[in-house]
């Protein structure tokens, strides 16, 4: 599926496929945050979509898009994080197997997550060969398909369909910023935004400690992400062949925001908004406070792509928070 | 104008007054805390008022009734939480001053916050004696009306305007709790609940280590809080005359909870729903945790009171709730 590029007729037919499975999430705003950036910003909270991620956008779709017999074997993939959560209670919700191979020292809660949608695990070493090899060797005695996080057609259109959302309910927005990883968010709400509005500006929010997606697009060259250190722990894969020939070609531009800047993002809307990001989702803020010369009384749309914070951890990624209130 | 006792027709006043100023706050589901509880729920999302918390529906309230030329002198009070944040924000929205004492010794958040809100803040030892004192200098000096946190009539018909957008929403309810400290919001809420449904069970949830208002009802006189010692730290206050005499009418039963659940019924709605509530605000889910052989497939609204979380104490609020994870 991956040999052709998603255009907004294939996210509108996603959008119709699995309007009936997930939330319309609501769009937030904050008067003091905006007080604090000098821009006019819209939150898409896709923290409140189902498995607290727009993942689960992309998977549902993946799945709904399968054939029959295809589906009825169900669905495979390799990750520890919001994807194989996405795609577990996306596969039970057809009544289909979700296998699901993670390494086995990932944290107890991540475990505890994709079990309780319903995935089947297995277990392999953290290498990603392991990885790798396990998912073929599943694949082969079970037939499910693989579906890849982002490296995916279907997945692509799934994720776009929230910045469709976003630009149907505020259809005045002069920019668009989300979160880039693997970059199938950013890839598919970029092609909504262009066709929404083609002179939107599209801006991907990257950590600096992982920025393998700014340097590929400033260099026009796809690097991997090379030992990639950040809080914003969904944000550490690189880009796919698939993802990276979408942002080049509508994506103006990628900015990288400090470990500093991303937790005091994070804390701010915490604070201020009364809703759990993860870190991951602070980016697009995170960008915005970190450079706000470049952004001036803007209508901004932003994407806060989940809300899946490891409680045991809060007191870590809060104190990043505190060294940049000292600090920053 | 504590010497009757607030009606409905009063809120619907209150409400029409307050409502250009006010959040419409949302009303949210969530599956998984229905199937835990077995019950269905509808939270009423006051941690997203203006301010964080359902005061600044009573404080607009009571700032609004005021005649012009005792407004233009102003309000006062002392407090060192929510309320004290709701009536500066209150006051600044109709160009009136603000006067708040608290004590020097309060966490530096809160005077920022109060500050932040354009009030004016006198410290003082802190002791009752010092507070009510300097409180009274200051209204003598400037003529400002005090308003108190909840033994005011205006206060508490403005506090009921929450319960009564929750049941026009949700006309089904059965059951409606809300935690109780003074009693504002649980006098207010249960003059609503009463008149649009004169058949709901109306309860208080109160910390077990702050039960005077439980112990109140159960013996028909007003106790003090004595030495009360919660994570709930909006609920350290006692009932008044006025609240009382609403609750002994109104309000079917108090009901408690430990330390322990109060901190798993937040954490649960952190990690569930994604908002972000201060521990007061669990009260309601942590008695249907702890009791919940008293609670079968109803529909029970609940007030979500404020979403004001101290961030430093985070890690302190959350341990209780390893406590519990561990020993519960």
């Amino acid at each position: 599926m991956n040999d052709h590029i998603p255009v907004y007729d294939n996210i509108i037919s996603a959008h119709n496929k699995i309007k009936p499975f997930i939330h319309k999430t609501p769009v937030f705003t904050s008067s003091s945050i905006n007080s604090i950036v000098g821009n006019q910003l819209f939150f898409k909270c896709e923290n409140f979509q189902k498995v607290g991620a727009f993942k689960y956008r992309g998977a549902t779709n993946a799945v709904l898009t399968l054939q029959k017999d295809l589906l009825n074997r169900g669905v495979a993939t390799h990750s520890s994080g919001n994807h194989a959560a996405a795609l577990a209670l996306a596969a039970r919700t057809q009544n289909v197997p979700a296998y699901i191979v993670m390494p086995e020292s990932s944290p107890q809660i991540k475990k505890q997550a994709v079990k309780g949608y319903g995935g089947e695990i297995t277990f392999c070493e953290p290498t990603i060969e392991a990885r790798e090899s396990t998912l073929k060797k599943l694949v082969e005695k079970t037939g499910a398909t693989f579906i890849h996080p982002y490296d995916n057609f279907d997945v692509v259109c799934g994720q776009g369909t929230a910045a469709k959302e976003l630009l149907e309910a505020e259809p005045e927005l002069e920019v668009l910023i989300t979160p880039v990883g693997g970059g199938g968010l950013l890839s598919g709400s970029s092609i909504s935004a262009r066709f929404i509005n083609s002179a939107i500006k599209v801006i991907g929010a990257e950590p600096e400690n992982a920025d393998d997606a700014y340097r590929s697009l400033k260099d026009g060259k796809l690097y991997p992400a090379l030992k990639p250190n950040t809080i914003a722990d969904g944000l550490l894969t690189s880009l796919s062949e698939l993802t990276f020939s979408i942002i080049q070609k509508n994506v103006d531009e990628i900015i990288t925001a400090s470990e500093r800047y991303i937790a005091l993002a994070m804390r701010m809307i915490w604070e201020r908004m009364k809703i759990l990001i993860e870190p991951s989702s602070a980016l697009p803020l995170a960008i915005l406070l970190q450079h706000s010369d470049r952004f001036e009384k803007k209508k901004i749309g932003i994407i806060l792509s989940g809300g899946n914070v490891d409680m045991d951890k809060i007191n870590y990624l809060l104190s990043a928070g505190d060294i940049t209130a000292r600090t920053g």
